[in-house]
């Protein structure tokens, strides 16, 4: 098959008008037809949601140059839901989702939109990958993660990924002189140390903001921390089956019921 | 530690007031003091969403007798979090989610908020599982779960579970003379098949409703799914290290930057 035939479906959880989903298209456009479905407003930390208590609705865009574009007014994984069953009728040969404003590595891959919509396209089947730029600005300067997504979605495209293969490439913020390449990597294991900032409304009661620092426990030099850390771009290849095949063997020996 | 000075987190994605967190905090009173902090509205398939954009409210209720209870206006994960933070001011020894009233076994897990719940509190630490019955009605019968969950937690006290373990219980719906008792079983590789239901308002445009068919891929005698068709309540130890380990290594010997 020629690249010009392959459909490439483009998604994220920014929203349409986000400028990094715009280096995501400009990104794959050398690689086939590319049409996105993408939420009409902002999806960050929606994680794995899906929508099940309202209808959704699609509507054509015309903001991309020569590429089809559709609003989804759900979240990334309804756009994927969506795009395969209404726009597509049918599975697109690639899914990436992206380039997300912020950083998706390490424990952040569980709250994360946009790599949610590229894990739904990976239980579908399509080989799928989920970009995200350290840069959490909405005017960064995407140069470096768009050239990245195009060497990445170019391997996946020239070498293949087996069934169920996902993706979750972030990028760091260097200089282009400075940046060491991609590099294949494990989750690292870190989390947030969450507060909530307490407040009181105009009535006197009290609400609350999440805030959080992120927090590195793992010394490993093979994870996605490290990599970005040291320039490198983290690709951590993703699975959902979630089974903890380790505490399962502990358990059926341990526990008799 | 005696028991009564246990502290048992208890949530759901089902809402406060829905049947399955009431059997829930029955059946694990006994060990210990129970703290509920549940969503105050349904939050069914919000997977591990988070709430970044609006802020948060805390409300105490009295709906269950003797027992502190607080409804929260965000998603299960929030609750785990705020309850953390703001109720119990540390991490309670326990906790638990559901009982969500319908199932979440194989691929469901991704998108259970109840499940969610259980796994942030895991990523903190903390023992926990969700609880889930394959009867999707308001009014089923909770015996058989509130038994098994009963169980469960009573093997989580007795026995422990290590860092960071968290496990995925569904009960089917059988009778209580044909249930065989509680089984470790690992993810069963199943999807849905999914069409939308498209429809016209009542000016003339398109919206969508998601619909979709479980569809069970997997032949194993091991898997949730095979428990749960043949009267058994499935246990799946879960884990929140997403890294597909085997494609890791497949691609460092396959792919060159």
């Amino acid at each position: 098959m020629a690249n010009s035939e392959k459909i490439i479906l483009v998604t994220n959880d920014d929203g349409i008008t986000a400028p990094g989903i715009r280096a995501l298209v400009e990104a794959v456009k050398p690689y086939g037809k590319v049409v996105v479905v993408a939420p009409d407003s902002p999806q960050s930390g929606m994680g794995h949601a899906i929508t099940i208590g309202v209808p959704l609705r699609l509507n054509p865009v015309d903001i991309f140059e020569g590429v089809e574009a559709w609003t989804c007014s759900g979240t990334p994984v309804d756009c994927v839901k969506l795009a395969r069953d209404k726009i597509l009728h049918g599975k697109p040969d690639i899914c990436v989702s992206g380039i997300n404003h912020g950083a998706n590595h390490a424990i952040n891959v569980i709250y994360s939109g946009t790599m949610s919509a590229a894990m739904e396209a990976a239980i579908e089947g399509i080989p799928s990958a989920g970009f995200s730029f350290l840069d959490y600005s909405y005017d960064a300067d995407f140069t470096l993660p768009k050239q990245v997504a195009r060497e990445v979605v170019g391997k996946m495209i020239a070498q293949g990924l087996p069934e169920g293969g996902l993706l979750n490439v972030n990028v760091p913020v260097c200089n282009l002189e400075d940046f060491k390449g991609p590099k294949i990597c494990r989750q690292a294991n870190a989390k947030y140390v969450e507060a909530f900032d307490e407040r009181r409304d105009p009535h006197g009661k009290k609400y609350y903001w999440l805030t959080g620092d992120f927090k590195n426990l793992d010394t490993g030099t093979d994870t996605d921390v490290w990599a970005l850390d040291n320039n490198y771009a983290s690709i951590v290849p993703v699975q959902f089956d979630l089974t903890n095949y380790a505490l399962k063997q502990q358990l059926s020996d341990t526990w008799k019921f």
